[in-house]
């Protein structure tokens, strides 16, 4: 159950599917090479291979226990977080204003997807320590800053979201937590919260929640949210730890899996909390990390996918069962055309499902450090594709844990052999940090109709000059004909799928807001693939001929998917809602 | 976590998507009536509510025990076996010339859909207990027949098939089980098998074994293997149980899923074993009852896919969260469009499953009791649509019960609620009985290619002719335009897919056939669902109007996808392995 980071796959992409060229030329990035990212990422690569990846299926086997009010991490965890927080994982993206080693974030996402690989369940908890601490760095006063955000920065300290309760989920506003000013610059915290995710554990010397909570005269629903900040511990002004906090963990989900992730039920009860942003803004503070939170969910459907997909190659290279066509007695399964059609499906999808996660962190890290004009373009770019990276890569992953099952036969229904804790593990990626329904929703709502389609229209012009890079390459004796057609193809699908989404009213919009984010994702990716192959045969590049493999099966096997449901698109709530709901368990 | 047999639904299929009145017209069959199968039906979902689904949940958490070389079966199930036996149920799609109660297998399709929802892991051991009762009637001597058949028959003793050893899965040459002629009529089996489904356990008096072994004397291969039987304890001559025999239990595997039924390690160490069939034609043996088996794995995956669809229905009917789009305060979300989307998908998708399983049963009744002619016709039929039935429904039983946790947002990922278990146990449905590969397989090289084609461009004719039956609903004022139009686009597929098949060269038609029985599956289940909507209201049924609008859902998002893969198959092989094997790992 080895894991290898897909160094080479990930640079390859950086340079040629998302120009990061164009990034390093910002002075912003002046200092960053290709060879600091060369090894960063081999350093990375070796890190998620050789600390995390060997306590991943001892984590699943042997959760998190909770007992009098403290949560253990699995075992091996916390020598690993210590690891990982004195190699300085946590800092690397983090700008250097901040602490951080200030490197660009689409960096990160590769680092991440590497960690999440070899261990998603805790790759979880660096994520929310990021989540929490770019809130405060946004949000919180300049006393809370000094006192908390260093520590986060680096891991010492770790972050927790305690935003759910039972009757509050995807939509926030019945949140129920109360908050009773204390006037003393404190407030009291006093409610339950489930699903916290590392929302208690061993590993770090604190633990720093951010809670969504309702002070006594706020007004109903989500206009009376307020964010606070409730330390595991509390912290003198010398820095110091001091006495515990008045919340607790009461119990961990039972879950089906990402076991060694404790997920928490906290009970707060009269918590000391300091309030984060103005009162009643809470919900707004927390949407300023959803698109990093949402995006690095949709890194984690690339790893686990990527990791589904490693443990089906090693086993697809080593079973002997049958006689390949065309090959000699003892050959491997690989010989098998099904299983090698399987094998490249899933390389293809996570090759450029990654891609379009690393450009949705290139419009992030543009927008934060281009012109004025082009960070607005990359601001519109990181939150279109953001949703569609949440959600187009964790069903992905889904799908390819499943494969990866089915690859290993009777053996990968069989626990030990570790293919099914993938396909467990990847179930989470599409429901939390939003479901793929409500970034569906997000997508045709707020990025898509709100703009007049500004945003992907724009998007789409520049893939279709993909095209012109094709014509290069082809220029230079390389063939590209079916991945062009498709592409032009995929593209033309797109445009009209928009012009429908722009069209619609407010049912249609959204019965067909799911399968239009499929759509987009399947030509986005596909585009992005394409033009990784192209500009890597202009550029000599070692890989291009395998990524031109990959982008040959895109246009043939999946960009064609693209045209399947825009029929369905034309009367979607009609044929949604064509079918009487108290009918629906039986005729 | 309750299940509700889909009576209506299910006597619907049988009417009007594979016309049973043509078989209720044989004269094997003159007895049976409509009322007689709703009584049948009604009870089969009385017995799978009542007695089968409430010990699913306790099975999971609580599974199978070994202890001494015993297996003690999950709390409560030894009782509901007993009542299963009692009540009749293995018996009621027996010939009545075997003792059983004769109705069509296309009842005993019905019937056992509702087991297998109700509780997967239970329906495992009746449904081995037909497959090595079918397999004793039709190949052991008529001592053999006389001693085992007729309490197997009802289930007093269940079955159980020994095939699959560590380097013999999907191919079972290279079993090496050793089988010794004793020279009193007996042999001497000896050697280890696994993954044997219900090899032990507490439920029943007796386990009848099916054993491939080998012959000192034997070839090498799949041409050296012969069948035995091994009953668990010796049978006097006067039928009373005797002494145990020289094989047990060595282990349980711990399992994804189906955890109640135990998936044992058998050792064989010199036990009594009786021949079944001829020397050397073992394998011959295990393929008479080849297609029921995979037939009614078929069934299991639509039975997982209903049991998940209902708890999603249920959960999506009770919960609130977030502000349904022109709804009221508090409705549930069964009213956000893209719930109801996913619903309706899953509907459709499972009923136009359970129509090609209806229909591959139908064939096989057919084939049995109508005259040559049809008797040719249908055997062939069921040929072919075996397969399909198999990996198409098995493979949308995984992914409905995926949607079935996703519908549930995080809860579906706490075990308690139980939808993961439907996830969990889904995935072994296209694993066993052949992996939906090999089904895939099958399909292309033994029921297209082999006949050139003449078995699927019958049924193609035949589906075409449902254009008709819709004509007549338009001439009564029904709208058929989408469905006529997406089925006769879907039929052109289809046939230009089977062209490709035919002409293609062994690699491409291997590289292209999974993606083929894909396409096949969804172009045929369409067609059958749009012919049930339309027959249905010609003859003014109750649930035509519903049926209408799942065909109409089909015709729009599910059949156009049929199109997709056309170009990819073209130059399947070409692009399967036109990536190098040995850069899979990272480029």
């Amino acid at each position: 159950m080895s894991y290898a980071g897909p160094v080479k796959s990930m640079h390859y992409l950086l340079r040629h599917a998302v120009d990061i060229d164009a990034l390093l030329e910002q002075p912003a990035h002046e200092e960053v090479s290709h060879e600091l990212i060369s090894d960063v990422l081999s350093g990375a690569a070796a890190f998620a291979g050789d600390v995390l990846a060997p306590i991943n299926w001892d984590g699943d086997q042997n959760p998190a226990q909770i007992k009098d009010g403290n949560v253990t991490a699995s075992p091996g965890f916390k020598q690993a977080y210590h690891a990982f927080v004195e190699s300085g994982w946590q800092s690397l993206p983090v700008p250097a204003a901040q602490g951080g080693m200030g490197l660009p974030s689409v960096i990160g996402v590769a680092t991440n997807e590497m960690f999440y690989a070899a261990n998603m369940a805790f790759g979880l908890c660096p994520m929310l320590t990021s989540s929490a601490a770019k809130a405060i760095a946004a949000h919180a006063s300049p006393d809370l800053k000094d006192k908390y955000l260093s520590k986060m920065i680096t891991g010492e300290w770790s972050g927790a979201m305690c935003l759910t309760e039972p009757q509050a989920g995807s939509d926030l506003g019945p949140v129920r937590t109360k908050a009773v000013d204390n006037d003393d610059g404190t407030y009291a915290i006093t409610g339950q919260k489930i699903y916290i995710t590392w929302g208690d554990h061993d590993c770090a010397d604190n633990i720093i929640h951010l809670v969504l909570a309702r002070l006594p005269d706020s007004p109903e629903g989500s206009r009376g949210i307020s964010l606070f900040l409730c330390p595991k511990f509390l912290v003198n002004d010398d820095g110091l730890i001091g006495r515990r906090n008045a919340f607790k963990p009461i119990g961990l989900e039972h879950k089906l899996g990402i076991h060694a992730s404790p997920t928490c039920v906290m009970e707060f009860d009269r918590a000391a909390g300091w309030l984060v942003g103005d009162v009643n803004r809470g919900l707004a503070c927390m949407f300023t990390m959803m698109n990093e939170a949402r995006l690095f969910v949709g890194v984690q459907g690339v790893a686990i996918g990527d990791r589904a997909f490693q443990a089906a190659l090693a086993y697809a290279n080593d079973r002997v069962q049958g006689k390949v066509p065309g090959g000699q007695e003892n050959d491997p399964i690989i010989g098998h055309p099904d299983v090698r059609r399987m094998l490249i499906d899933m390389k293809t999808r996570l090759m450029s499902a990654r891609a379009i996660n690393m450009a949705t962190a290139m419009a992030g890290d543009l927008a934060v450090c281009a012109d004025d004009v082009m960070a607005k373009l990359h601001h519109a770019r990181e939150a279109l594709l953001t949703p569609i990276a949440k959600a187009y890569s964790t069903d992905i992953g889904v799908e390819i844990a499943s494969v990866g099952v089915q690859i290993h036969g009777g053996m990968g229904f069989v626990e030990e052999t570790g293919a099914a804790q993938h396909y467990r593990d990847a179930r989470i990626a599409p429901i939390y940090e939003g479901t793929n329904g409500i970034q569906a929703m997000d997508l045709i709502g707020r990025k898509i109709r709100r703009d007049g389609g500004e945003a992907i229209k724009a998007l789409i012009t520049e893939l279709g000059a993909i095209d012109e890079i094709c014509q290069k390459a082809v220029d230079k004796g390389a063939e590209f004909e079916a991945a062009r057609g498709a592409l032009a193809t995929g593209l033309s699908v797109l445009t009209e799928a928009v012009e429908i989404i722009l069209k619609a009213d407010e049912m249609d919009a959204l019965s067909s807001a799911a399968p239009f984010l499929k759509l987009a994702g399947d030509v986005i990716s596909g585009a992005y693939l394409i033009k990784a192959a192209a500009n890597g045969t202009l550029s000599g590049d070692d890989g291009a001929a395998e990524m031109k493999a990959l982008a040959d099966y895109h246009a043939l096997a999946i960009l064609p998917q693209a045209g399947a449901q825009i029929n369905f698109m034309r009367s979607a709530a009609k044929i949604v809602f064509g079918f009487p709901a108290l009918q629906l368990t039986d005729l």
